[in-house]
């Protein structure tokens, strides 16, 4: 069985992420139209789930509560929906984007209708959570706006690369520990390195992975001038990767990237995360389960 | 003194604008990088800071506190940002958009940042402002979903076009109220149908205003076929002018509506509605400036 569906196999959690995807379409429908329409085929698509899943595992309650987790993805649902508008990204998941179905307009509404909910979910469970909400929001808002910054620019070092990835993935895998476990600042510490950790990897998946099994085609960083940490590394290598990353022809960059250390460097920093992630680990129930995460994020197909 | 002059020499007003405007500063800047540059862009841009003044008015406080007024402003602005971008206006008050300056993508991120700051202020007024202002923001994005829905049809009908002004202007203003107010429904219904008076004038300067006083060019609603309370009373009573709020030619359309009694009618209904805001107010500390406000939004240059 690998470390992933070992977590999956943990008792009462199939029980809470059934009632998370309930939550989720009962949150999404409160009030009829079409922001709401559109919102539930957001949801429809699927995806890991990988927040509430946190929610759950560091929850100390035997019976964990359900807004975080739904409060959680929302907020990262109302992400998706609002960076595939901007990014002109057609496809999620290998699903046509929400904006290239319905246009910009539902989109942008469709995100800030999800946004909304999402604080309206998490009033009953306190201030503390609902401003550990507003700040990884903020933090997300940030990091796109950085990311912008750091377009077609090679010299973006690492250390503004993993900015980044704090900002965009880290402070929300943060904030769905934090929510999860009342305000274990540890188990929040646990989460943001898990989540530079898994960014790490999805954009090594970027440079490696096949449109079947990740549902986004390979090279979209590259062809988008987003400089990761595999593209970074490769760029000080090989000069037409840095050229291609600049905005130069792409003609067998890709390639070229792979043929560098790069991505053995990339995931060995990604390994480096999830270590340090697992270091913020003590006696928590689900402490097997979040271990094995901390790995499954590094090495997984999708 | 015109009536809102009047309003604007309230004892105490003046001092709380300002600290108002210092505080918005202050939460955009609460964090560096793009997104709070071009958040404070579109924040010095000014406007009426109506919602605020709302909150200084409603306040039973000697000294109105800041966060609902900020809170309220910041989501206003985040709504401003987020349309602008989906409309494609290239103006906003006469000045460049953010989008347009700055590009989609950080105007998106602008919106959510100024979104996510809103929530953040407010997390110290407790939940139940939490959950005023979140019910508004999904009021906001139900709005724009339903303009969407409505644009270029000539036969959408008053009740659903006031329902778009309840949703898009309404309850945001309600909310001012409510948080200003700690909760008086009574004040709510007030700022609701204030909201929608002042909404429906909106939607008659565009049909008659001048660009240099409003900052908008006139004729905006009809080029877009956005079917206001004027273009849908005219187009009853002219097919020039029901073909083009369909997305038929505009040749003289505008001229057209200012030749029935669409124009007129309007005004009735928003006097209407503005009356419905006074028959709310009380014995309350500021009732006569929130007198003055009801007229002063339906008979105002922009």
């Amino acid at each position: 069985m690998s470390a992933l569906a070992a977590v999956h196999a943990t008792p009462g959690l199939a029980a809470y992420m059934a009632e998370i995807e309930a939550g989720l379409a009962r949150a999404v429908a409160v009030r009829a139209g079409l922001a709401a329409e559109v919102a539930n085929e957001a949801l429809a698509a699927g995806g890991k789930r990988l927040r509430p899943l946190l929610c759950f595992l560091t929850s100390r309650d035997d019976d964990p509560r359900l807004a975080p987790g739904i409060a959680v993805e929302l907020v990262h649902l109302a992400t998706l929906v609002h960076d595939d508008l901007v990014d002109g990204a057609r496809m999620r998941r290998g699903l046509p984007a929400v904006w290239s179905v319905y246009g910009p307009g539902p989109a942008l509404a469709t995100g800030d209708y999800l946004f909304a909910r999402a604080f309206a979910e998490l009033v009953p469970e306190g201030d503390a959570a609902v401003a550990a909400l507003a700040d990884a929001a903020l933090c997300l808002a940030r990091g796109e706006a950085l990311q912008r910054r750091q377009t077609h620019d090679p010299e973006t070092t690492i250390d503004a690369y993993l900015e980044r990835c704090a900002l965009k993935t880290g402070k929300l895998i943060e904030a769905a520990c934090l929510l999860g476990s009342g305000g274990d600042e540890r188990l929040g510490r646990y989460g943001l390195n898990l989540g530079i950790a898994f960014q790490i990897a999805d954009d090594i998946l970027d440079c490696a992975g096949q449109t079947q099994e990740t549902g986004k085609i390979p090279g979209t960083d590259l062809r988008e001038g987003t400089p990761t940490m595999p593209l970074l590394l490769a760029a000080r290598r090989d000069a037409a990767v840095r050229s291609a990353l600049a905005g130069g022809p792409l003609d067998g960059a890709l390639v070229r990237v792979g043929a560098t250390n790069a991505l053995a460097r990339s995931r060995d920093a990604a390994l480096e995360y999830a270590a340090r992630a697992r270091s913020f680990l003590g006696a928590e129930q689900h402490r097997e389960e979040l271990e094995a995460l901390t790995y499954a994020v590094v090495d997984r197909a999708a």
